[in-house]
């Protein structure tokens, strides 16, 4: 059914023609259409909660890049949002919760079930996306990992290390647990009802993984992570991206996901001895596409040669910054096409 | 003439009798006599600048928390102040410089000599230390690595991930090596005042190197780093930390530094590996120490274990949370004093 399925062959470790790519945060901040879209929106949440407005900057990175996938224009605080914990968004200060986690009450107090049914605005943009995009090229659809979610949900806001999420995990572990369940939980429904709609492949990001260490990752997160990739993989592809969890590599050789992406701090050599049955996706440093154009041809060139022949999807470390020149950007994509 | 040089041994690889410990940021934070000084000094900076109450606060953690080794309080922005870009330090808030470095005629008028003098400060501090300690334990001297020191010139506060810098380093690179080989040659005058005024190790500290990556970190910032190691090496143990620089560890394989230090995202068997001829230093994460004695026990024999019996000194993987417990503090110590 799709024009092109490179994305979900490489995923599936089938040949290939060529590199199938798509860039973290492509739809979105480096394109001047997406700031027209975001300026009629209004706000950031108001575009996330606009399934046409969604669907429209979802599509703009596949006319406007040429990347070979399609990732649906959300964030994964919906579902703190969707369990009963709302959040606001203002400009250049990222997240804030007014209320946060406490107590085994508020866990208690959180919901765990109509999560698809409130975000139902993601499942109309979903389906506007799907049909814009004519089956030219797979809709990737997302969520954020259950420690990423817990420490937003704990700190209310960002921080360098999430000190006092960490501080939760190993002082007050059944507490802890209990969250991470029930995140897990929602997540799953949310994922369920993303797959029902006609997402072709799952990523789940584990933003702030790089804090933890990996004892703790191993026994009080993975577990977590791998009810969830579990409940999706049978259906569909699903990609795990922890970001920062260098040390957590070695764990991911059995969980449920068919591929891994890998930050710009890893080498794809290292990841590909470490994680031989796994497509790899990334990898350049985002920054790298301040260089010159000779730069960004060569830095692709030399990151494509250490990813090797086993099946790969081209993508950035992290998403691309704000800033990037959009021809730069795509000079990145064509650069790994066209190898 | 030091009564107490395991730390010394063990980094010169020497045989040691016991493991010997000392703590990121043990002088300071968790240790209520430290808050009575920092309350009677009225500012972070004032304490700083005060050689007499520095060195107070630098001892109270051999008296207090019996580790092996003293390392002075001062702050690695000390250079940039020096170099005459000033800074203020509001509570909770970290640094912030009022003007930043943004052409290359900013750089070209930073000061790179009379550093010692303007940290005069410093020598005395250290001079009243040595002192204060009689010769029990070893003094610790450190600075913060060029890359550390350049992202906040560039940026003027603390970051996430440093971008502005990051994109200062790709996309301008003649101003962004000249400003580094300036902080370089102010770094080393600095270090070079401490070693003559009497310490007895020399630390480096990249506390933001986990925002690069392999290529840039070994093309663009490690040659200044070596810099400032060979010229300290030739007088007294070096070592050398990069916080999050994973990928890095192999390029750190012939650098001038006899102690590598690890965070704790570090498997210490893969350092071991890749650095065979190193002493290593680390590497529990902080925040296990929010954990129970049992678990705090537990946490440090399995560190131990996994250090073997190579050249080892004993520390977190990052400085100890102002929240930890000081009995829990001590605890991890004399775990690794007495294993």
């Amino acid at each position: 059914m799709l024009q092109n399925d490179l994305l979900i062959r490489a995923a599936l470790g089938q040949p290939v023609s060529r590199t199938p790519v798509w860039v973290m945060r492509q739809a979105g901040r480096v394109l001047p259409e997406y700031r027209e879209t975001r300026a009629r929106a209004g706000s950031f949440i108001n575009l996330v909660t606009n399934p046409e407005m969604a669907a429209e900057v979802t599509v703009q990175p596949v006319d406007h890049l040429g990347v070979d996938a399609a990732i649906i224009f959300s964030d994964i605080l919906v579902i703190p949002e969707a369990m009963g914990l709302p959040y606001t968004m203002d400009e250049g200060k990222g997240p804030f919760f007014p209320s946060t986690i406490e107590t085994l009450e508020d866990v208690e107090a959180l919901q765990t079930t109509g999560i698809a049914q409130h975000l139902n605005y993601v499942k109309e943009a979903l389906e506007i996306t799907l049909h814009k995009l004519e089956n030219r090229v797979p809709l990737i659809g997302f969520a954020g990992a259950p420690w990423t979610i817990f420490c937003y949900m704990i700190e209310g806001k960002g921080s360098k290390e999430f000190n006092k999420a960490r501080k939760v995990l190993i002082s007050q572990p059944e507490l802890a647990q209990a969250l991470l369940a029930k995140i897990t939980t929602a997540t799953i429904e949310y994922a369920q009802m993303q797959v029902n709609t006609g997402i072709h492949l799952f990523q789940l990001f584990d933003s702030w993984a790089g804090v933890l260490n990996t004892e703790v990752y191993e026994k009080s997160i993975l577990p977590h992570v791998e009810r969830i990739l579990a409940a999706i993989q049978p259906q569909i592809p699903t990609t795990f991206f922890a970001k920062g969890a260098h040390y957590a590599l070695p764990l991911m050789k059995n969980i449920s996901a068919n591929v891994i992406g890998l930050d710009w701090t890893i080498d794809p050599r290292n990841a590909r001895e470490i994680l031989p049955g796994k497509t790899l996706q990334g990898n350049l440093d985002p920054a790298l596409l301040y260089g010159t154009d000779q730069e960004i041809v060569k830095s692709a060139h030399a990151m494509m040669d250490k990813f090797g022949n086993a099946p790969y999807i081209g993508n950035l470390g992290h998403g691309v910054y704000p800033d990037i020149d959009p021809r730069k950007l795509k000079l990145y994509i064509e650069t790994i096409q066209t190898r």
